[in-house]
């Protein structure tokens, strides 16, 4: 089968065999926001035409490509959700050269009962096969960053930080930019931002530091990015992991930032294991698996 | 003599009697943004010439106009300061018509050690009697809120909160920003904001909810920035008042968003009393008090 993670600026596919491991993989920046007048059809064949002429014959997307701005809307399945009701809950796309099926979105709701949406997330947590068997704790960094608790081989529930987005919107448009210069985004200064969360003052008074130890030579031009991500990251993971000290963290992406999270998760009393992004691939097989193919 | 608060975007002008009582005043936007090619003076002069033609010869200016970006800068004062200290720290202006001296901002740092920098607010602060009197916390809410502690009669130390600058950059530059249309800011939506900032989560995740929400249909488009600006200053007031519950807190500025903080420092616990910006009028008169005119 063919398993493709489908979203807003990347398109990432794989060849996966019988036995879920992948045969072959391409990526390429055709997101969905690069698909000029919504020609996915024409784009999907260009991009595995060589897949298809082998004889592959299944096609599972996951992702964006599932939105109201995607191929087709693949309404929301609501948590819990195991791989066999998400592969109960596909929607087909009509296709000449191949079956293609669209994996539906999460929904779910948070402790408090505020509504929370994921669409892509569910198939690189299900491609995490400790995670499915024992259960635990993922976190997906990013623009707007999932964790997610499994339990009995299902997704339960999940929340969303907007950590990736607050971080370019701070740095882009408000004074904190103003003083910043390129430089590492790992190291002591990421560390000491991550400190920094740990301490009282909230997250509205600690990035106000950033500028202000800019100011006085505390902190150098080049490490205020880096800083100020540690701020951020350690204020999500704190929050993330209030009440779960000690507990095992999938985190899931790539892994420059998955290294980042690994690093706030421990400061915070937790233990992390990292996974790439491929792990979309196995979760699409697994969900293929359970999927009504003709 | 004349007290004028120069800030980045506004010039506020009052003209005081002896006794500390407000005779006159006037306002312009002609912060020092917005006066072309650094002349100042011209502007003072166009300003308040009228009331120099009235025998004033005593101005003193507090706010931006003494940074490296206004008139002439004044060095910051540590932390703590009196009326009396700040006097002593004033900076002279070469000026045809008048005296006119410059407020220093203060310096200072947090219960870390973390470095603070205020400019006119300070004049705002020592303009509210019973705080200089009785000691207590002070709450200038803003662009960058200030928190200052006053003891004995002293401004003893302070921590910044960029809470309006972080809900401008939220609004006009992340995917919150997209589904918001004008409404009222204060009343039922900015409350229930208030009350999420009160719930586990953290700060980054509750952002996310005004989205959730506005998409869910559980938040009106006209709702959701006065949620947002409850979310985040109910983080800033619950984190700014941790461990002072009971607490009177002086909010000293406009008083719409007074207004507001007072709500949300009930909801933690605190007692509010507000003052209006003119505070900056009997501030600058308390100072010009101890200063050394000719």
């Amino acid at each position: 089968m063919i398993g493709i993670d489908w979203g807003t600026t990347s398109f990432r596919a794989f060849r996966i065999a019988r036995d879920g491991t992948i045969r072959d993989r391409r990526s390429s920046p055709r997101g969905i926001m690069n698909v000029p007048d919504a020609r996915f059809g024409d784009t999907l064949r260009e991009e595995i035409g060589p897949w298809l002429a082998l004889g592959e014959d299944r096609v599972l997307l996951s992702g964006m490509i599932g939105s109201r701005q995607g191929w087709k809307e693949a309404p929301y399945l609501p948590c819990p959700a195991a791989p066999a009701d998400i592969a109960a809950a596909l929607t087909d796309i009509a296709f000449e050269w191949a079956q293609v099926k669209l994996v539906p979105g999460l929904s779910g709701s948070d402790a408090q009962g505020v509504a929370e949406v994921m669409r892509g997330e569910e198939a690189q947590i299900v491609g995490v096969p400790t995670l499915m068997e024992s259960g635990g704790i993922a976190c997906l960094p990013g623009t707007h960053s999932k964790w997610a608790r499994v339990e009995g081989g299902r997704i339960v529930s999940f929340t969303t930080h907007m950590t990736g987005e607050v971080f370019a919107a701070l740095r882009g448009h408000t004074i904190l930019g103003r003083t910043m210069r390129d430089g590492p985004s790992a190291g002591a200064p990421f560390e000491a931002g991550v400190r920094r969360a740990a301490e009282p003052g909230g997250l509205l008074h600690h990035i106000f530091g950033v500028r202000a130890q800019t100011l006085t030579g505390a902190l150098a031009e080049t490490d205020a990015a880096a800083y100020l991500s540690g701020i951020l990251i350690g204020h999500e993971v704190s929050a993330a992991l209030a009440g779960a000290a000690g507990a095992v963290v999938h985190v899931i992406g790539n892994p420059d930032l998955a290294a980042l999270y690994a690093t706030a998760i421990a400061a915070c009393g937790g233990y992390a294991e990292r996974h790439d992004g491929e792990a979309a691939a196995l979760g699409l097989f697994r969900i293929g698996e359970h999927a009504a193919w003709r």
